[in-house]
């Protein structure tokens, strides 16, 4: 049911588009041969030798030596990415902290920092500084001061309007239409970094980005990952691709409703699975010594996890069964995922992980029994291996992939652009 | 994040997908040109011209005579699509009905009919035979005898193992692992209709399909179509496409858990949405006293609903009531929908239609107090205009769809075949 193909595109868009292409299929086949590239792109050899000589002019391609196969003729030059040359930053902004994580072309990690920040009580303009404060200092640093920025991902914990740069709503932030991409793009025009692009994206699609990319489960097509903060938020891949949906809002699970009449949520309803498995309701019932007024400091997140996971350890009974009961809500809202969309896996993400030997055991059996599908249609419940910083490296992973679909960053200025009227 | 081009197709494989190409572009434009075919499909002329010919052979195109356009040279012949050469035919398998739909090229109804039947008394097996027992009676009727079939598609109110044309389980239907595919090619084989192609898909998955390409919302492409029979089911399109998932079972909102301890559920479970809101259990509500011992005949379906719109219209106030508690449930199963796929509409069909009078103004409020996006994320719900025969309309117009991919029939044996050592 696709429609009819496109008129001709311009020159232009199509040698970006086939830039691309050799950027993926060097990135697949490396270390590879020009005439390799030619072979699995179906691009004649002309064309991906003036492809490959402009990837090696930006730096994202470089020769590696020669062939070690005997072969007649002249012995084949070898390609590779170019890891030295550029970086891609990505930053989450969830309610406690701030991630970044720089990554080079072969989306390895550069650098990955944690900054404790409360984003809700310092609000969007305040955010935005320290976000940018962040991201000068990452570029500053030895590992990448010589590289070439391509583009800075933010991901946020609600809903994203991600082609106007606007966050929507996000409720456990107190965010409602704000202009993030913008206001980013106006603090970082007057002094470095330089100008790169800024992509805003929700935190659930940038974490399931990444786990396609290089989590443990990596390149499991239909894959979800949730995410395991004060909110709980899904980012759903089907064959790879994320499933956003009409207005890009897709992936709310966290506000499915479970229970009639259930606690109250962030988002003003009540009986959201967020409101009952969301770590917030986890640490009120697993610690409720450590809510005396009901105050919670958004700061202290990370200290009362790891207090949840000492009590469990201990075996201390509350918590334990604390955290049996919203496994057994997770288990129901994967299973809501099953039955709707039916991924090959469900990945536990942000501080699920470390509450996970406690939440599995509920939420597994949840999901096979509450699954429509024999055995929940093949879905295996994961945790995360990326940590706390799953968002901002997928956000970081997203700009690089961005290249292969032909949106690459500019040439260096041509050695001879200046003789023009010479000839 | 698509993975890297395949390598070069045999060439058989291109002309195919190339005919699929022409054949789209053709509907979308026509009455054409060939240069105009050319021109939309970035394929050369004389390769059209080829494409073309072949398409007129096998009595997919035809010529439509000259272009009324004034124009410098040749006149050019226009193309049009040929509707008088092939037809499709669609079949649905419900608890208490046959549905059985034939369309021609421009997926225009050419013959809708409805046999009152009892699939689950009667068992896989018989119920093969009436299916191609009414698939033979309309392929003798005169508004088919002297075309070519292209393919049979039988939808089914379960889960469905589409590649292998095997019911996994349809418990509404007491089917389980039941090869309908194959049995329904032996049955076919010994006498006409001639073999063709048979697909075997889930009655929503089918019933979106012909939303997406005939409904009052056609070409909404993030649709979702909520089958309303003894099950409920859900199509979902996503950009055109249909979701399917991991294994095919995706759409399942029938059993998506609404509330503990709800009322039992065919599927085994209980307080899924169908036992809420699925025909079965609004009838049991609406009618309490045409159950005296709980017994449901399910020829009787279509009655028993017409009774209860005859009620309702009467502003009984138990009928009534049914409906509005029905139709809240459907509104919270549709919010799960725009929480986690975010589409433009979602269409409720079958025996939802008659009573959506009653069922929408306690269903639309739902969604959108349970949507945790804005407005619903844009979402609106309205009702099919294609009645009970959606999914056999939207099989018949699959395998219409599947020749644009390029699975078209073989051409008709060439005159100079057996010429062939002559030159």
């Amino acid at each position: 049911m696709k429609d009819l193909r496109a008129g001709p595109t311009g020159f232009h868009d199509v040698r970006e588009t086939n830039l691309g292409v050799v950027l993926r299929a060097v990135r697949t086949l490396a270390p590879c041969s020009r005439a390799a590239v030619a072979a699995a792109t179906g691009l004649n050899k002309t064309t991906v030798s003036s492809l490959v000589a402009d990837l090696i002019a930006r730096g994202l391609l470089r020769e590696t030596g020669e062939s070690a196969e005997r072969r007649v003729g002249r012995p084949g030059v070898m390609l590779a990415l170019d890891e030295l040359t550029i970086a891609a930053i990505g930053v989450e902004v969830n309610v406690d902290y701030l991630s970044v994580v720089a990554v080079d072309l072969l989306e390895r990690s550069l650098i990955t920092r944690h900054i404790a920040f409360d984003a809700r009580s310092a609000g969007p303009d305040a955010c935005a500084h320290r976000i940018v404060e962040a991201v000068r200092s990452v570029a500053d640093a030895p590992a990448l001061r010589h590289r070439t920025l391509i583009g800075l991902s933010v991901a946020v914990p609600g809903l994203v309007d991600s082609p106007r740069g606007v966050v929507t709503r996000a409720p456990n932030l107190a965010w409602r239409g704000t202009p993030l991409r913008s206001r980013l793009e106006e603090l970082m025009e007057p002094a470095g970094p330089p100008p790169m692009p800024v992509l805003v994206d929700n935190d659930a699609n940038l974490g399931a980005v990444a786990e396609y990319r290089g989590g443990h489960l990596a390149r499991t097509g239909d894959l979800v990952y949730i995410t395991g903060e004060v909110g709980i938020g899904a980012g759903v891949l089907m064959n790879g691709e994320l499933l956003r949906g009409s207005a890009g809002f897709a992936g709310e699970i966290g506000h499915v409703r479970m229970v009639e009449d259930g606690p109250p949520c962030g988002c003003g309803r009540r009986g959201c699975l967020e409101a009952l498995a969301g770590i917030e309701a986890i640490l009120r019932a697993a610690l409720p010594d450590r809510f005396p007024a009901g105050a919670l400091s958004r700061a202290d997140l990370a200290d009362l996890v790891d207090s949840a996971v000492q009590r469990a350890t201990a075996q201390d009974p509350v918590a334990v069964d604390a955290l049996h009961t919203a496994g057994s809500w997770l288990g129901r809202g994967a299973a809501t995922l099953v039955n709707l969309v039916n991924p090959g896996a469900v990945v536990l993400g942000g501080y699920f992980v470390p509450l996970a030997p406690w939440l599995l055991p509920a939420c597994r059996p949840a999901v096979r029994e509450l699954s429509f599908a024999p055995d929940a249609g093949g879905c295996v419940v994961e945790t995360s291996e990326l940590g706390l910083s799953a968002a901002a490296q997928g956000g970081a992973v997203a700009m690089v992939d961005a290249m292969e679909s032909g949106r690459l960053p500019l040439p260096p200025p041509q050695a001879g652009s200046a003789d023009e009227g010479a000839s």
